[in-house]
C-alpha cells in the first residue's frame, strides 16, 4: 500500500431508548466510531480499542487531508501491533464524549437545545453498553480482543466482566480497578477549576463563550500528572524562554508555556461538560463492586450478569510503566490479582520507560512487541 | 508557667526606601513579626524562624481569645524543639505577604489604594533584607540559629549564606536550593487559575470580590501534593459523604470534601496577588546560582557579598521526609552536598514518615528530637 490510509468517522444512529445506568434516559443516540483493516468472512478477526479521557474514534489513520494520524496511528495499522493486516479494528466515541458520540454538547430533541446538565450522568457501563449496540450492528458474535489504556483499559476490563461470551481476551494498560483519593483529587481540583469560572454558568454555555480558563487549567494539572518528574526536570528543568522580568505573571519559564499551550490547545477541541461528566464516570468507576452488585443479580431475569465460569478459558494482558505515578504499577498488580483470582489467564508486564502516564501513547515499541505476541498467542 | 502563653503580632516600621533585588523602591515598609522566650542579657540565645508560603509571624503561642495557636507551636515554646526557655525566638512575616508585612494588598501611600500588581515583584533575597533590617532593630549580631520549613527553609540558606557571620548554623526542612520543573509546574498552574478567574482583574479586586473560585482550586492543587499518596488513601480512600447520585458535580467523595474545605478556608486568609508574588518568588529562587552572581560583585563596593571562607566553621541541619514527593529527599540531599562543598558541616537526616511534606507542621516529634540536639550541639 502507497501513501497514508484515509478513514473517516462515521455515525451509528440509535433511534430507539438508551438507558443510563443512572435511570436517565434518551430517546436516541448517535455513536461515532471508525474501523480500520477487513471483517473477516468468519467474522472472528475483530478487536475493539477505548479510547481515553481525551481520545474520540480516530484512532488510526489520516482523515482526508489531515496532518496527523489518530491517537494510536503508532499502534494501529499494517504491521503494527493491532495489524490491521490480520484484524478488523474498530473504536468508537464514548457516551458523553464530545467527538460525534451523543454527550452534554449534542442537541436535545425534545428543546431544540444542548443538553448540557439535563444530559443523564453516565458511567463507564453506560459507555459500554453504548458500544455494544455498535458491536450488534457488524453483528459480530465474539472479539478476538479488547484493549485500551487508562480510562480505555477500565472500559475494556467493564465490557469483559460484563460479557465474557463476547471477547476472547483484555488489554489493560496503564488502569487500575479504581481510582485513588489521590487520583480523584486530581479530578475534583480539574472540575473545581471548570465550575469555578463564571463562563461555565451551570453548564449553559452553548450559546456564548465557554469555560475556556477553567478547563484549561484542568488540562495543566493534567499534563502535570501524565509525565513523570524525571522527564519533565530532563525536558524543561529551570529552561526560560522570557528573561522579561517585568511580565512576572506571564509563563517565562519553558514549563510554564508548555502547560499553557496543553491548555489552549484542549479548550479549542473539548467540551467542558464532557470533562466533567467523563471525570466523574472514571472516578465512580469500582470494577470490583459493579461485579458484585451483578453476581447478586444474576438468574433474576437481567440480561446483564457474569457468570464467572465464563471468564475461566479467557486471557489478559495487563501492562503498567515504571515511572507512571497517575496510574501507578500497583494498581496494574491489583488487576492481575482480581482476573486471576476470576481463573482468567493473566499475564503482565511493568514496562521500564520515563514517559509517565503518557507512555500508553507515546512509548510505543515495548508494548507493541507484547501486545503482537499476546495477540498471537490466541486461538 | 500555668495557662497558655500569649503573644500579640507587632510591626516594626521602616520609614526609609526599601529597595527590591528587581530594582522596584518602596518609600516605607512595615514588618510584622512575634516574639517568644528571652532575649538573654549578650544578645546570644535568638533564632529567627522562617514560615512557608501561606505561614505568617505567628509561628507560635495563642493571640488573645484564640483557641489555635501559631504555625509552629509544636515546635517553638517552653521545652520544645526551639525552646523558649532557652532560646529567644523571632518570626516574622514575609515581605510581600498579606499578614502584617508589606505586600501587594498594602494601601500604595501615594495614591492611597492598594498596590496590586505596582508592587514590585519580590524574591527570596528581598524578604531576607527585610528581615535583615528587623534584626538590626533588636541589635542581634549574631544568631544561634536560622531555621524554616519549605520555602522557610530557602529564605534561611538565602540569609545564612548573604550575611554568614550573622549565624551560627542553619536548618532546613523539606526545602530545596531551587525548584523542578514539576514544582514549578505545580504553582504555574495555581497561579493560571488564579488568573483565569474574572475577578482578579489583572490584581486590581480589591474594591470588589477577590477571586475567590480561583484562589481555591490553586489552593487544593497545593493540598494534593503537600500529602503523601498513601496517606491520602488511608484517610479518606474511595469514602463517599454524599450518595445523591444526581448532584453528580458537587463533592460526594470525602476527599473532594476535604480539599473544598482546604480552598474555602484559604481564600478567607488568603491575599490573591501575594500568592501570585510568593510562589513567583519562589519558582525563581536559585542559590547556587545568587551566591555565584554575589562572588562575581565582591569587592565592588556592595554590601552584600558572601564571603565562603566564612562558612567554614558553621553547621548545618537538614532534614527531609521520605514520603514528601513535591520537596523530594534528593532535593535536600542537594541541600547537603552544596553545603558540605562549601565547608559547612552538615548533618542530614531522612525522616520516615507518611505525612508527605505537610510533615514539617503535622509531625514533629522526630525533628523535634533532632533539632533539639543539634542547638544543644552549638557554641
Amino acid at each position: 500500500m502507497s501513501g497514508p490510509s484515509i478513514v473517516r468517522t462515521q455515525i451509528l444512529p440509535v433511534d430507539r431508548p438508551f438507558k443510563f445506568e443512572s435511570g436517565g434516559i434518551l430517546p436516541r443516540i448517535e455513536i461515532a466510531y471508525e474501523t480500520y483493516g477487513r471483517l473477516s468472512e468468519h467474522k472472528d478477526n475483530a478487536i475493539l480499542i477505548e479510547h481515553a479521557l481525551s481520545g474520540d474514534a480516530h484512532a488510526a489513520f489520516y482523515h482526508e487531508g489531515d496532518k496527523k494520524p489518530g491517537w494510536w496511528d503508532c499502534m494501529v495499522g499494517s504491521g503494527k501491533a493491532f495489524d490491521t493486516d490480520r484484524y478488523f479494528v474498530i473504536c468508537s466515541n464514548i457516551l458523553g464524549g464530545c467527538k460525534g458520540t451523543t454527550g452534554p454538547a449534542s442537541i436535545n430533541p425534545d428543546t431544540g437545545k444542548p443538553f448540557g446538565l439535563t444530559f443523564p450522568p453516565v458511567s463507564v457501563r453506560d459507555m459500554v453498553e453504548a458500544q455494544r449496540i455498535l458491536l450488534k450492528s457488524f453483528q459480530i458474535e465474539k472479539l478476538k480482543c479488547i484493549a485500551g489504556g487508562s480510562m480505555g483499559g477500565m472500559q475494556a476490563m467493564q465490557f469483559f466482566c460484563d460479557y465474557p461470551s463476547q471477547f476472547e481476551s483484555f488489554i489493560s494498560i496503564a488502569s487500575a480497578i479504581k481510582h485513588s483519593a489521590q487520583q480523584i483529587a486530581f479530578n475534583e481540583v480539574g472540575r473545581r477549576a471548570v465550575m469555578a469560572d463564571p463562563r461555565w454558568n451551570d453548564g449553559n454555555y452553548y450559546d456564548g463563550i465557554a469555560p475556556e480558563g477553567g478547563l484549561s487549567v484542568a488540562r495543566m494539572i493534567g499534563h502535570i500528572t501524565y509525565i513523570s518528574e524525571k522527564m519533565m526536570q530532563e525536558k524543561f528543568g529551570r529552561l526560560k524562554k522570557d528573561r522579561d522580568s517585568r511580565a512576572i505573571f506571564r509563563p517565562s519559564f519553558e514549563v510554564e508555556h508548555y502547560l499553557d499551550y496543553q491548555g489552549i490547545s484542549f479548550v479549542k477541541r473539548f467540551d467542558a461538560n464532557s470533562y466533567l461528566y467523563i471525570t466523574n464516570a472514571v472516578d465512580n468507576f469500582d470494577l470490583m463492586a459493579s461485579i458484585s452488585a451483578k453476581e447478586r443479580f444474576r438468574g433474576q431475569g437481567r440480561e446483564r450478569g457474569m457468570n464467572i465460569g465464563e471468564l475461566r478459558s479467557k486471557k489478559g494482558l495487563v501492562i503498567s510503566f515504571t515511572s507512571d505515578w497517575l496510574y501507578p504499577s500497583s494498581q496494574s498488580k491489583d488487576i492481575v490479582r482480581l482476573f486471576t483470582a476470576l481463573n482468567v489467564q493473566v499475564s503482565y508486564t511493568d514496562i521500564a520507560t520515563e514517559h509517565g502516564h503518557d507512555a500508553f501513547l507515546t512509548d510505543y515499541e515495548k508494548p507493541s512487541e507484547i501486545i503482537r505476541g499476546f495477540l498471537a498467542s490466541l486461538g
